[in-house]
């Protein structure tokens, strides 16, 4: 397997121009959060922002605007359960996070299929979360529009994803169910596994710092992040696992668990430390 | 009596696996906060987060699932009032925190029935606040299932619990009532005094920058998120005792007053400084 | 007139027993905040707090709930305009804030006549703002029990109070009328004066970095935290005087303005960097 | 063209009276947020705040209080739909900002209309974001009472302003229309240009770490709140554009992306670096 290493991925961060703006940035739409789990799809929302996306709008349950805008007053907000209006911005995305917190009601299915009845063929869709299992449930009858679709299954949702079980090594199989899924799978664990075009990719090693609820979302909101701002999408999704992991290593040094919020708070400093090609353009 | 001391505490703490996930960090349930004190569950959820559980979700009224996910996006919410819901919440969790701004209304003593009853022998109940005084009221025609509950009272609380009066000294009878209950009792006082098993333990002195509300919602957090980490649940009651306290004379160095919520943002960092024995996987 | 110095401050600041707990430190109710000034009563309850009160409560419009635990969760709260609710908090507490955003309405009188009617001669309340207004409206028909009244007015209110016209200087005047209120006058302007028992006290200087709305919300939040704290009363209103000022000409020397809000989070430490007196209870 | 500069930055802020107060300092409305853009009157607000305003009322959707006062406790709200209400505060204004997060509907189109026919000719007005789209619209029909009106246009509204195309240099043109509106222009691009009186006048460079949402909505606030302290109105606004750049441009030495909730906190301590001519007023 290909390694993410510290040397490639500052190669790789996006060098912007000195008078680009928000619009050149991406703007990301974050699907998810239901009245239960809110606080996942504003996670992702942050990650993506502090991750450099130049616009962020979050779609979810309506009681979750209260707190989104507490936390990230930059962000956008729709109630997701409108759907016409959930198609509007879906249509101004470029790149779009479905799943976190999302649950599994029947009126999250709905938010799910008309998510991807509305998607089209060139923007980016990272399905997540309960997205992953609804996609299980429906895939027999799903057509997905995009051509541009990253999976971020945990182990026990590639298992249901295609009855492969965990956790014996299955590169080679895994690598035809994601030829099969046309799709690229990014497989969640202690040393997380990318799946993608016709190579395979590991993630350095993250932390046991790392092992608390929402660690996953960010992840989310990163990769949609890099997906908007960088050319190579093969280098943006590796980056945005690097990223990840890698600001989690730096504050576990001085910390015994490293909140998503906290690892929030640093990406714009650790993703900058890393940016080194990126002319300075102050005096 | 028998002391927690920063040695015994830095051996105790856990050797996290380098692949662990948040499933192997414990599943928190905190239950209480009503209309109007909605933050004391907040605190719990926050410091349990803070202390490294895994997974945090909150019951509580349901206005206060805004201010939650403000401060806490990480954390997961359900409406305490909903008791299906709640029983499945309670299923899922591995520790749980009773009381914290609870109530006394014929509401609050209907959630404290319904998670006594739905419990079941293998996991850990913390009760606290609120839920010590429906304890009291409720005793005689209570059947708890778990072995394993935690009694958190001040003096007055204790007082009322075992009619022994404060603040003579009263260890044995402590210990004579702390067996009838077949619980752990945590007696909170300037040193607070633990009886656990067959043995009594003395806190370290707190100091009086901790004299302020909110300071025992706090300490069930930290209690029950160790208890969902360490193995060894005596090492993780008397290490969160130590941690609350440590935290707080650290801070006091600088601080006249510390607050729960500053003493919580200190927690990864202190407990950290405190975890020599985990080595350090990084780079 | 006497001035307010630092080193009377750090005489006067009480040496908390090491084991004191939060009932000794008192409990503060803040009275005030409709539905457009939520924000003012949020920092004078945030400004008690942070100074140490023991215990803190939010009497405030219903909607404020959110942004208050948001802020605050160490406060408690409840709607003020459930007077009979209010009632029984205001018998609870120890020091009351009375006015912070609490509007002029008719809803507001009937609070504002509700805490005069409840208090008791012991307690302590703080008459600010519009509960200024309020009692120049009604002062012929008011019957105030207690005999511990602070009134915190600004010029224009002051000559509302009294028909003294801002700006000459009348200070033998101002005291006569002060002794018709007996009461305490902490009369706000560039240099403060304070007229108590006998005495006359002038504050420091403050600083042009404080014009900024709030500022006089947070002063009364630190007066009545330190009513609760100091055996002294005179000492306790004189030192928050001090502190609200001292902190602002700390922070001053860093910020072009020195929001309430940062005020605030920089009380514990500057308290603390006072209290020479109070010696160090840790290791 | 003109160049903003540090230097005359420096001479140009204002030295501020020892004994001034909030009142002096300029009460500054901000109308605008809707339900899906709130966040984006809360940046303005928060960025008039932080900038040193003495007073900062946010009209806008009445859901967006909770987000508001969590952040900003020193700004008092109203619901910019209760169009009497809304007159009120008005009146009470010296500056208004109008626009960000407003929204296009018939409803925020009231609301526009509402501010254009309150307003008095003293009185300054800032026309952002879709208030310059309902400008656009209602142009022909429009009798705005403000002589001071300030537009915020970036190059596209600019277009539909004045029917110029980007990105060709148009000096000669824009002033002419700049004179045809008889207003001051901000044209928003990566050199902003100012039409201000008879002059032109260039900021300094930003850089790409500022191209994310919310970024011309904190530059509202900040042109606001100097256009409330500063009695050269001229200076007030170059500076604004100078300090939201610059502050920027520090921050991005180390961040690689600059949040506008991040410009927003470094503002007090940046402004008072350049404020070198205010005598410091402390021991």
């Amino acid at each position: 397997m290909l390694q993410i290493t510290e040397d490639k991925v500052s190669s790789w961060l996006p060098v912007r121009d000195e008078n680009t703006y928000k619009n050149k940035m991406g703007h990301v739409l974050c699907v998810g959060g239901n009245a239960n789990m809110g606080g996942a799809i504003i996670l992702s929302a942050s990650a993506a922002l502090y991750a450099g996306a130049g616009l962020v709008t979050v779609a979810s349950a309506p009681e979750n605007v209260h707190a989104l805008h507490a936390r990230i007053p930059e962000a956008m907000f729709t109630d997701m359960y409108e759907l016409n209006t959930l198609s509007e911005y879906i249509q101004k995305a470029d790149v779009i996070v479905l799943g976190p917190g999302l649950g599994l009601s029947d009126r999250s299915l709905t938010v799910f299929k008309q998510v991807l009845n509305t998607i089209n063929k060139d923007q980016w869709l990272i399905i997540d979360g309960d997205a992953i299992t609804h996609f299980v449930n429906e895939k027999e009858t799903l057509q997905i529009q995009s051509k541009n679709i990253v999976f971020t299954p945990h182990l026990g949702e590639w298992q249901r994803m295609t009855n492969i079980k965990p956790p014996a090594d299955h590169i080679k199989e895994n690598q035809t169910q994601k030829n099969n899924l046309q799709a690229t799978v990014i497989l969640k664990k202690g040393r997380s596994e990318i799946y993608i075009e016709d190579e395979i990719w590991q993630n350095i090693a993250g932390n046991p710092s790392m092992a608390t609820g929402g660690m996953g979302d960010i992840l989310t909101g990163i990769i949609a992040s890099f997906l908007g701002q960088f050319d190579n999408k093969k280098q943006a999704i590796l980056s945005a696992l690097y990223v990840h992991s890698a600001t989690a290593n730096k504050l576990a040094k001085t910390h015994y668990t490293t909140l998503p919020t906290t690892i929030i708070n640093e990406l714009p400093i650790f993703i900058k430390s890393l940016n080194k090609q990126e002319k300075n353009l102050l005096q």
